[in-house]
């Protein structure tokens, strides 16, 4: 795609807007939002916009598009791709939707909630919870993330495997265009066949085709009874299989099944000495269950860990008595990315490939990734989805720094073997700028194309968010 | 949009595709391709094609495109909007998946079905069943939708409820587009962040955008243990409150919960006079419930029943016993349908409001069709999705064709409230061409310009399925 030439954000733009929005819509300190998490890219905009409304957000868009001005729009600024950073280029509008932060509306008759795209997951969560419903979209930033950027990445978690991702979630979106005109899908409706489905065309385009200014979402009914474990397991391949048998009892009760490795457990041993050690020694490799049933959730929790025992395929293994020690579980799972970044991976990955085809992508992975140094390897995740943290780090003793100029020899590795086994290079962080060129390169050529089209038609002059998703 | 001047499917485009194509590929009677279950829509086609593979099929839209010839793609023929006939204009060619018919695999370990977009529906299901897994979609016409249809409709059914629509079960798709090229995202991962979502863009489309010819579905555990319960409730508002109390003991383990008027009762009593009246005097309203649990569904239905009669929710009911009477429970439900045909509807409507306000629009419904004319209502269907069958009768004794000319009237009144209401005038059965105006009437006019612009980017010589969706 040939991009127009675009314009930076200059003062006759600001002395514009300044006479359109009110001032609680300029925000003073640009800075926050030139970092991200893994300080890999630095932005370098000067006028941030917080608008407080869907016609703030038209104003601000009408205007960039007609001064050819790029827009960056900006949820929790969590991405760990890039998505919210433009590093070079004319100097960008940041649009952040965090003062759009309302809820809406709970609806407990329908179970949907109507939020605007500020508001923080963690809050749409709390506020699902009072109202005796489960919002089931749950990662490790949900308490910074906020709907727009959940919606725009499609991000997933932990609870996919039962409740789907984002866009599963989600009902309908309003979405601001890039010339400004507003695109009101947001129905709360469980059927609706009326036209092509541009909601999920908003959704996963990471801000480059409109931005989100509201959105609908499933609720869910809360699990009576609640059961979470830790089970041994031999290998991943043993992991399917108990998995399998824990569908034969719970059904689709599993709300997580999650893979831990032993390399993730030394890291939490190396970096953070005063994490009780619920196995020692470390195993190679476990699973953590999280059932929410209406059923009594511990009986089938032991019937699935005695029969799994029974079968070879469980070694060990705790289970919750109660709340506080399901939540100790699963604080050991999340603890395991905060041990990751303690370390330092010189690459991380977030992929996919079909769920059959996990056990021998992680053996052919170790000896692919053996064959290139000593690194170290930790691959983790969301078993259940088929998706992967497959995360490469240097040898003990050894600093990432000494090793960044093997990042995108590992990158391609790891990718090319995700490819070949027909797997996804991106399962659920997204593209952003730090997987454009490996789309580009990896893409259906056909579907690049019309991704191409669709973006020219939707933003004509390219303001939206340069740089991410297309090259 | 102006759709560029399409030409016949004349002898030299059938000539040149005898060159191209086997023997096999071309169908020697038309008439069946020319026919709609309504018989709303005459056809008039006289080529109809039936390719063996995605090259085929990329073959004759190929050939098609270049010579601007009108291509219905067809799947069961099973629509009730008119979707796969064209009843004017230059004579198209009708494009039948039907010979690409094969399941191509049933991962049990993925839970994943790979097929063809010939598949018959119930052949899916029944290979899912031989597997020990569950394919949910489930409506009437399964015994001849095929999977292209379902997925260029976003066909819905009983069982969305719990395990969502087309749209939600499909994991990929492979599709052809107008020109010929092949776009492949036939993934059948669970998770895949690879750009936009091209694959929704293509289901919902009614083959107006590219043919599907292939695709991935999500299979499922399949419950241990099933109880489908017949309850007499007082009203829709009673209905849903006895769903949210169903809900409390059962969550996501109802699979269907459909509403039966006593006007469907009737109509069965007077045109299925053999039909066993399994309540008399037969109630003005009930529904039908199917919980599949992994414990035991006849206790948790027995809690159901027990606390929503003494909740007044409930005054008669049946539980079954064994899965012969849960068939004949649904076979009551399955009935009625055929039983509208029988009496033969003014005007049908699939239509979908907010599932709060249904007991509101049912009675104002009801207000405003008593106000046109002495008509009969039958209106159930899927309450648990906010979804109606919305069916106007002439009154007893009167045949439809005495007010066939009320019939657009009917139609505005009920779809102008729907929409009052928040609601969808397609739920589940598409545009086609019955609702197209009326789609172009209510639909958000900033979508309905981006939808003309997505269909002039994959389709610009507007040979596929002319006049669908799009007026």
């Amino acid at each position: 795609m040939t991009i127009p030439p675009l314009s930076p954000a200059d003062t006759t733009l600001t002395t514009q807007l300044r006479a359109q929005l009110p001032q609680a819509a300029f925000r003073a300190d640009p800075a926050p939002y030139n970092r991200e998490p893994r300080g890999v890219w630095k932005g370098h905009a000067e006028l941030v916009l917080a608008p407080g409304s869907t016609t703030e957000v038209a104003t601000i868009l009408a205007a960039a598009n007609a001064a050819r001005v790029p827009v960056i729009p900006y949820g929790g600024g969590t991405s760990l791709c890039g998505g919210q950073i433009m590093p070079d280029g004319p100097t960008p509008l940041v649009l952040t939707l965090e003062r759009m932060n309302r809820i809406r509306s709970i609806d407990t008759v329908g179970n949907v909630a109507t939020v605007e795209a500020g508001v923080v997951i963690e809050d749409l969560q709390n506020a699902a919870l009072d109202a005796d419903r489960l919002f089931p979209l749950s990662f490790g930033a949900q308490g910074s993330a906020r709907v727009g950027g959940v919606l725009g990445t499609n991000a997933g978690g932990a609870n996919v495997l039962r409740y789907g991702n984002a866009r599963e979630l989600c009902l309908g979106v309003e979405a601001v265009l890039a010339d400004g005109r507003v695109m009101n899908t947001l129905t709360g409706l469980r059927k609706d066949n009326t036209g092509y489905d541009l909601r999920n065309l908003m959704i996963g385009s990471e801000g480059t085709l409109g931005v989100i200014t509201a959105a609908t979402f499933k609720l869910f009914p809360r699990p009576r009874s609640r059961s979470v474990a830790l089970m041994v397991t031999g290998s991943p391949a043993q992991a399917l299989d108990l998995l399998a048998l824990a569908r034969g009892h719970a059904g689709d009760g599993i709300s997580a099944f999650e893979l831990i490795s032993g390399v993730g457990l030394d890291f939490l041993a190396e970096t953070m000495p005063d994490t009780r050690r619920l196995f020692d020694p470390a195993p190679d490799w476990m699973v953590l269950v999280d059932l929410g049933l209406f059923s009594d959730a511990e009986t089938v929790m032991e019937t699935i860990f005695a029969e799994g025992f029974e079968a070879g395929l469980v070694s060990d293994g705790l289970i919750s008595q109660n709340e506080a020690q399901a939540v100790d579980f699963w604080r050991l799972r999340e603890a395991i990315p905060e041990a990751n970044r303690l370390v330092g991976s010189i690459s991380s990955h977030d992929i996919s490939v079909p769920i059959r085809a996990l056990p021998a992508f992680i053996d052919e992975g170790r000896a692919q990734i053996a064959a290139l140094g000593p690194y170290r390897l930790n691959c983790f995740g969301h078993l259940g989805d088929g998706n992967l943290h497959y995360n490469v780090f240097p040898p003990k003793g050894h600093d990432r720094a000494d090793y960044a100029g093997q990042k995108l020899r590992i990158m391609k590795v790891i990718h090319d073997l995700v490819v070949a086994y027909g797997g996804s290079i991106s399962a659920e962080h997204g593209i952003g700028r730090l997987k454009a060129p490996d789309l580009a390169r990896y893409g259906d050529p056909v579907k690049l194309e019309m991704m191409r089209g669709i973006k020219a038609l939707f933003d004509p002059n390219g303001i939206l968010n340069p740089g991410a998703v297309l090259t």
